[in-house]
């Protein structure tokens, strides 16, 4: 039995308490958070007590740390869990500052704990899907991916100050994605990006509609679209073009009911947002976690994974500013 | 060149007009029909002549004759234009009293002249390629099948008044359909029907909403579902069940256009209605009958398929009113 | 927090248990089973303890039983354990015998325990969509409802040979949706029934492939169609026309991917079976169940509606004996 | 009556004959080519006469004509007709050349004679219900567009050598159907292209594989995918999001067949190549020409709009070459 200690008593962390509790061979220890009385809710709701982080790190007893807590803590996270020999599963982005991520990596290096970035949608069963009917050769060698990945509605501007801009804060996961489905880096990175759903969002510097193209020395493409606002629902598809055929991963819709009448004939939306759309994929991604501790296999994604999906992101943010592509490489300095 | 007198002038006749006239091999020579005018006003829109029935089965240049007029002249129609050595090409059904129909098919029986019935649906590029599926093994044995025929909206009272009612008029489409993808009578024909949509159709004692269950000596089963109003339009889809696999036959809809929007994900309408849905499948027909002539074989649905479809309609109205189901061959008779 | 005791512990029961537990106002207490080994098994791996049914139903801790025991106990189980004050969620069917179910009903009549039957597909969150859509008025009024149901294979003839034959063990819940759905009880059943799948079921007297037809007083009509054997996986659908439209419940496939290649456009198989097609479901009906107890509501699918639905699977097994429609009230004798 | 003269004979000539043909109101009166073969293969087919280039230009019995020679003759011939009085419907590109495009478009400025370029797809009913749908406002304003555009083959090389390379003999068609959709002309465009499906394509300079990347005054943003090869067909779909959904026009497929078995659930491939795809689009585009020289009004798709689309060739192939986005008023220069 794993016992786990979750850092962080947010909305993302209710999610984790879940998997974890629901997960036959893990325990949720305890909570802690900032905020002492949201810890304590957490802690009340899962049937555990809510406690300091720094009791977490120093309690023996517990084996790993989910952290999901604001980004600006994870770097600080990570290194003193790793010291507190705990192994890590750290909520997506590493940080939002390439250079601290970086030395984060740096400092942990040699302590052979183990370090998840939870980049949950590779443990998505449909794109877990499109991704072995590729290795399995169903559309021969990859040439072409397109991702396209709307929210439902935009955040708040409060949030959207602190996020690092789009492309940190939304796009990271449609890098990652494309780094897990192409296990390819992109040589070169080019943005465009507008603000068009709000202008308050936009008077920050920041955009919510953004079209991402990537180059890899393979000779292979990669397209990212991004809009903060689909009305219809969260618009999640991938989709790649291969020498042999076509992949798509289409939208999770709310239900299977069709009603067809004079205005033609109307499936349902897809599910709402991120927490509908993923819960399977939380719990896959801890059961990962969990089994990757049991085996001693390397976490399947790693705090590599999310330096690479990072310097995407900033690659991309540098791209938009300027107006010209931006070599990959320029951003290792 | 195929010389064609059309017999008719109604809106299927135009149907038919047009077919003719765009057939390389085939030439619109003359039209007729009781309503002079109307002849006149099709004639002219297709650069023809309108002369009598008499003057069309008198004229020996001329090679065929597509009779589109009302069923109860088609089987007087087809002995005369079979006396006069035309090729007849007639619309269904043969006759709306099987015994009429059955004393045509013995009076014709030595004339040699070639004689189909247009069951245009046989020749819809959709239902032909199931056939095909069908017959390439892709599903195994057949073992059920369903039909799903529903029209837009009801007729006239006028109409339904002289249909036939709607086993004779609609549904006989269907049971052809069955005969052709089957290959094989049903042994019972089983018949519920409702009036649900049009009061005054259900007042002349016509149904509107049916269902008909058919056994097979072979042990297989077919559904066939009728009713008058769809009011997301011409709903016409064929499922069938194999030991291997199922085949459908969806919808053609308008347009390939997808909203989506707050009300979930809209795709466009089946197509309206019949001139619509199969005006290919009423040249592909058209084609097919001129072929059959070239090459001497035998026309893709003859009369005998006419009679087996009538049979099986008489049955559904027989076993509707009385409540039990009725076997095909008590029909023969 | 509620004590449920669990009679059964076949592979139905261990479905039940996983919902049991994980429903956060119940508690699994105990396990019985006329296999002392399998009970311990269960209950070991639920972290309860295996009991014999007499000391589960003396028990006064325990306030609810589910009966998931094979199908000729459970009338007995109901009549002991609303005897013995208990409420009870017991599996479809009722009984086999349509006599001992009404008997059953009788002797429980006054004891005013809630029992519920088990028909977990009216708390599957697609068809519960579909008639909310109808009572939403989406399509008007109900006209003419199908409903396809299959199998992926075929049971064991052991199995068959104690099922009651597929009316009663397959059809029974395609009965129960037509009433939830149309909440009207029909006038007539007719039934056709061939033997294609297993000529080894087909010895035994009972059918593979079958169509009911069924008549109601208000006009309505409704078709259910069902095969042991549909190779590409459970095919569970419904289909509903109404005066304004179609409402239409169709698959749930395994996951989203469409392949595109030479062969075609190819998305995922349906999901395998029952187990995967209704978990669900089968978690929605035990929190139903749980919420009927704590509000003093009736339960939303009772004993009567599982004396109704094998009325009806008594009517088809009779219809496809004689060839001829059987009267629903009939079998009230 | 409109007398027509049709300048080339090869494959894409016989498309127009077709539809010049069948339209009531014109009539394919004089064919020419370079190779007199041709023409008169072509000229018998229809039942016209074959002639000189010449000749149908100083015929004043022709009042129109359809050029669909060879690209580097377009100008030329747009020039010469024009200066013969007849109006014109030429084939895309206007030429290969910029400067030379804009040239002709000078060169005919005062001779008020009406001038159009072919670009088929504005006329395809499923691109044209997407354009009506956002005119009517169902998805608000327009904010990102994407086109999907891949052939099923690439061409021989021969064919690629003359082409003037993906952009200006591929993408032009997606980079005119932007303009229609969006009514706007971008500010940038931005290409990446790979050479992944045939390298003696690639061994020309030329790609096989590219998205461009545009954006607008308005903030809107483009983006095109082009590949000469999707081996499951000519895949055309188009996607735009608006700031209240989405409007996708979807693949049409060879038919409506869908086959579920052990595999999957498959459908038919989109239909093959240009020609399936666009037949009713080359009938409406003629129909929009003779409509357009009825009424007097100007043609739907103008010269100027052939130039736009070759400016932003141009604009592509450039930034191609360069790896920085282009400026599109550059290309005015």
């Amino acid at each position: 039995m794993l016992n786990v200690g979750l850092l962080g008593a947010g909305r993302i962390a209710g999610v984790h308490a879940t998997a974890i509790s629901a997960h036959r061979e893990s325990t949720l220890a305890a909570v802690s958070d900032v905020n002492i009385e949201s810890a304590e809710r957490l802690a009340q709701e899962y049937g555990t007590t809510a406690r300091s982080t720094e009791e977490i790190l120093a309690d023996t007893s517990i084996d790993a740390v989910l952290i999901a807590t604001s980004t600006d803590t994870h770097s600080d996270l990570i290194e003193a869990a790793t010291e507190a020999g705990k192994a890590v599963l750290c909520e997506k982005p590493v940080d939002l500052d390439l250079g601290r991520a970086r030395r984060c990596q740096q400092a942990i290096a040699g302590r052979n704990q183990p370090v998840m970035i939870g980049f949950n949608r590779r443990f998505d069963t449909h794109f877990a899907t499109l991704k072995s009917a590729l290795a399995n050769g169903d559309i021969g060698k990859a040439e072409l991916l397109s991702i396209t990945s709307f929210d439902p509605a935009p955040p708040t501007v409060e949030y959207a100050r602190g996020s690092g801009g789009l492309y940190r804060d939304m796009m990271i996961h449609d890098f990652d994605i494309t780094n897990f489905i192409l296990e390819e880096l992109p040589v070169t990175v080019s943005a465009v990006g507008s603000s068009l759903v709000d202008p308050a969002i936009g008077a920050l510097g920041d955009v919510d509609t953004a079209v991402v193209t990537m180059t890899y020395a393979s000779g292979q493409i990669a397209v990212i679209k991004n809009s903060r606002r689909a009305v219809y629902g969260y618009d999640q598809r991938i989709e790649l073009l291969g020498s042999d055929g076509l992949l798509q991963a289409t939208n999770v819709l709310e239900n299977t009911v069709v009603t067809s009448n004079k205005s033609g004939v109307t499936a349902a939306k897809p599910v709402h947002f991120f927490l509908e759309r993923y819960m399977q994929a939380y719990s896959a991604e801890w059961a990962a976690f969990v089994e990757a501790l049991k085996t001693g296999a390397s976490p399947p994604s790693t705090l590599e994974d999310g330096i690479n999906a990072l310097m995407m992101a900033e690659a991309a943010t540098h791209s938009a500013k300027t107006g010209v592509p931006v070599n990959l490489d320029t951003m290792t300095a």
